[in-house]
């Protein structure tokens, strides 16, 4: 008898979270520009933990009660006003982050998070640790979602291609039944030797961080295994999958 | 002065049509696997009108007060209990639909239909009139959203196919800035000298039809102008635009 794999499905919006069924299953939140690179290069560079939240207010309180943290956060491309840092992951060195707690509040990618219930366990995926991510759920042997952050629920490029990288990888391991994998995966195929950076730069998101003069950002962003850790929300914290 | 382009976004499920702007538009509603198919022959047949239904009591209702109407849904691959007909666009010969008109309720592409408000015009596409439909949209010289119908409210890959094949043609006369547009231009890219049946073969929607042995209908469906007609809708019927 033929052993059963598990599934692998691509949300593309968290406006379509609903559809799926996370329960027990692993999520894997992705937000490349940029909230999980940020997250990735943070925790690589020994920051204590991540800890994502949703409202600027939230981000300053949490500031304050914690010990040795900074708190970041950016709308339009600026340090929100009352908060002390960005969102750029080139920020996060290991000589400014090691040891600390850095709460972050982004946009899309803290907000899906925060949906993501009944998750068996949830991750953090970018460019920058692909291939972590990829080991980590192929060990899993469990279902697996990987949930786009997109654009204020708008479907994105740069998401949907690392979806499309992590199928890309896994498809022998996996069951894959959903049409969003399928073209996840059709997208990256049609990257070839380029670098996904290459792609990116038309791409919605790409235009717009350009206009604040982001663009070595999303290089960064867009890198392959720079930091390859597996970051995993344990109650209100990311921290490094220490099993990985 | 340059002049300014129109819009043209891509819309890939109906749970996300409310973050785009139709006032104006005119909105392309894709339902390939098999409502749009089904009014692109029935209308090139000369029936007299299609009227999109949602419910099979709203069609059964219908047929009975309309003169020389016929009923007709699927649920499962199979007529719908009280309906006449199904969903199969080879159903719908010049003989039998000639001066009919086709009661027609289907699960996701009358749903949609009926979720577009404001656009200014509202027409439907499938591979059966895509020509026919870039020519209408080319000449239209207004925003045009394309609203893929999906699989409740999941992404599917014959409508977005459908929508790139229509990017690809149409790109040269748009602004187009929008991330789903770019994905399923190059969903259709990767297609190649290739038809989109064998692309499609690899789907949700072929493998849940092809268990009713709908392969030759999904053929069908996948061929491209055989009936080149633009469907338009007017009041609650669609009907030939006639001025195409």
């Amino acid at each position: 008898m033929s052993k059963q794999l598990p599934r692998l499905e691509v949300c593309l919006s968290p406006a379509l979270l609903h559809l799926y069924d996370t329960e027990g299953a692993v999520v894997v939140i992705i937000d490349v520009f940029r909230a999980t690179s940020t997250i990735a290069a943070a925790l690589y560079n020994n920051a204590k933990a991540v800890i994502p939240v949703a409202s600027v207010d939230e981000c300053i309180e949490l500031g304050t009660s914690i010990e040795n943290s900074i708190t970041a956060g950016e709308r339009n491309g600026q340090i929100v006003e009352g908060l002390q840092y960005g969102n750029s992951p080139s920020e996060y060195t290991k000589d400014f982050i090691g040891g600390r707690t850095l709460v972050l509040t982004t946009t899309n990618g803290t907000r899906l998070l925060h949906m993501v219930n009944g998750a068996n366990v949830i991750i953090t995926g970018s460019f920058l640790n692909l291939t972590a991510v990829c080991d980590f759920l192929k060990n899993s042997n469990t279902n697996v979602l990987l949930a786009c952050a997109a654009w204020k629920d708008k479907f994105n490029l740069e998401d949907t291609l690392f979806a499309g990288a992590v199928v890309n990888k896994l498809k022998p391991y996996f069951d894959i039944n959903c049409d969003s994998a399928r073209a996840a995966n059709s997208l990256f195929e049609t990257m070839g030797d380029k670098k996904p950076i290459d792609l990116l730069k038309d791409s919605s998101h790409y235009r717009r961080l350009s206009a604040y003069g982001l663009e070595k950002d999303m290089e960064y962003c867009a890198s392959i295994d720079l930091h390859p850790v597996v970051p995993i929300l344990r109650g209100q914290e990311l921290v490094i999958n220490s099993s990985y």
